[in-house]
């Protein structure tokens, strides 16, 4: 009963955190803001968290989990390789735009590199989703032979992390999924093997039609 | 006399700001660490910058200043414009490596997106330099007629900002030449027009081979 009363609180923290973090940047946020907006006291905060770090480190796992469920489903589904890649990226678009826990952890994570110990794990644990599917797209023979994949997954997710952090900057992430169709339409061309090129040409504008019918 | 030591002073609060966020991160420090490591009074320092915020713009506009100026160089020179891109990526590498006031600059253009008034000029100018640049390379039949030039350099810029941002997180920024040549190899078969292949395919080795003779 009172463990699950502390699950709550940490949760609440959690929440609280992100939406102050999201409104003031991290670094202007004091923690009384934070236990303010969590509706917890500032004993609870510590009992929880022994540092403004230590909090965005919660965020930034919370968020990680969150998004790599998506990635995790796509590939035990067994979607094509390619297809789950592209479609991965418009899922983590729309988690950016939807999802409290999600933009801030991502806006988190990039600031991270100034922590004192700098948050990697989402990027290396994301190229190695990357890799596989680029490695399923390779064997299906969608994605050309002479792609180095795991050179191509580490490109990605850098771009993809470019991307968002313009996006956010110039239209507060609202142009996102037209800035990933661009993307998509510059580096298909040197992933796609030359015999498949006529069918995967207009992958993106293909996954974005059966994600706009398959929502409910 | 006096006007030319206040410009001194304030070029070494720069200098100093830039080596304090630098270490510590922007959000963790504070106004008295930016006068210790400038060797300036707090009061030296409120007479130039009367908040935090506005020294980190100060620094983004210095580093502006001194990126874009390489930029405009490769432009006034008539080099051809994509192997001006492509130097362009490199020498923009060479200064986040080489020079406190770039990387302290880039770190706080993307820690920008969280201030009161988001900083995007940095961003718009280097869409349109690039826009310059592929618009010159299409010209010259480089580029193949049916790229989206504006698409193009504003993926570009959000494809450099993604690579030097995990670079730093990953190795500190050890990796990012190697990161960037993994770049231009699957951004090329995009931009090079079919026929100009066999002479541009291998355009980012050629302007590393370039720039490390031209170093004195």
């Amino acid at each position: 009963m009172q463990q699950a009363r502390a699950v709550e609180t940490r949760a609440a923290i959690i929440r609280g955190a992100a939406a102050a973090f999201e409104q003031r940047g991290y670094g202007s946020t004091s923690l009384t803001q934070v236990s303010a907006a969590a509706g917890v006291t500032k004993g609870a905060l510590y009992f929880h968290f022994d540092s403004k770090e230590a909090l965005a480190v919660a965020i930034i796992d919370a968020q990680h989990e969150e998004s790599v469920g998506a990635g995790r489903r796509l590939l035990d589904d067994n979607v094509p390789g390619l297809w789950a890649l592209v479609s991965m990226s418009y899922e983590l678009a729309r988690q950016l735009r939807d999802d409290l826990i999600v933009s801030a952890g991502v806006r988190l994570t990039i600031e991270a590199a100034n922590f004192t110990t700098p948050v990697s794990a989402p990027y290396v644990d994301w190229m190695a989703a990357c890799e596989e599917f680029l490695q399923r797209g390779k064997a299906a023979g969608d994605v050309a032979p002479t792609v180095d994949v795991q050179a191509a997954a580490r490109f990605f997710i850098a771009a993809f992390t470019g991307v968002q952090v313009v996006s956010d900057v110039l239209t507060k992430r609202g142009d996102i999924d037209l800035r990933l169709t661009d993307m998509w339409s510059l580096i298909l061309p040197g992933l796609v093997a030359p015999e498949r090129w006529d069918d995967l040409k207009n992958l993106a504008a293909d996954v974005q039609r059966e994600r706009a019918t398959a929502r409910p």
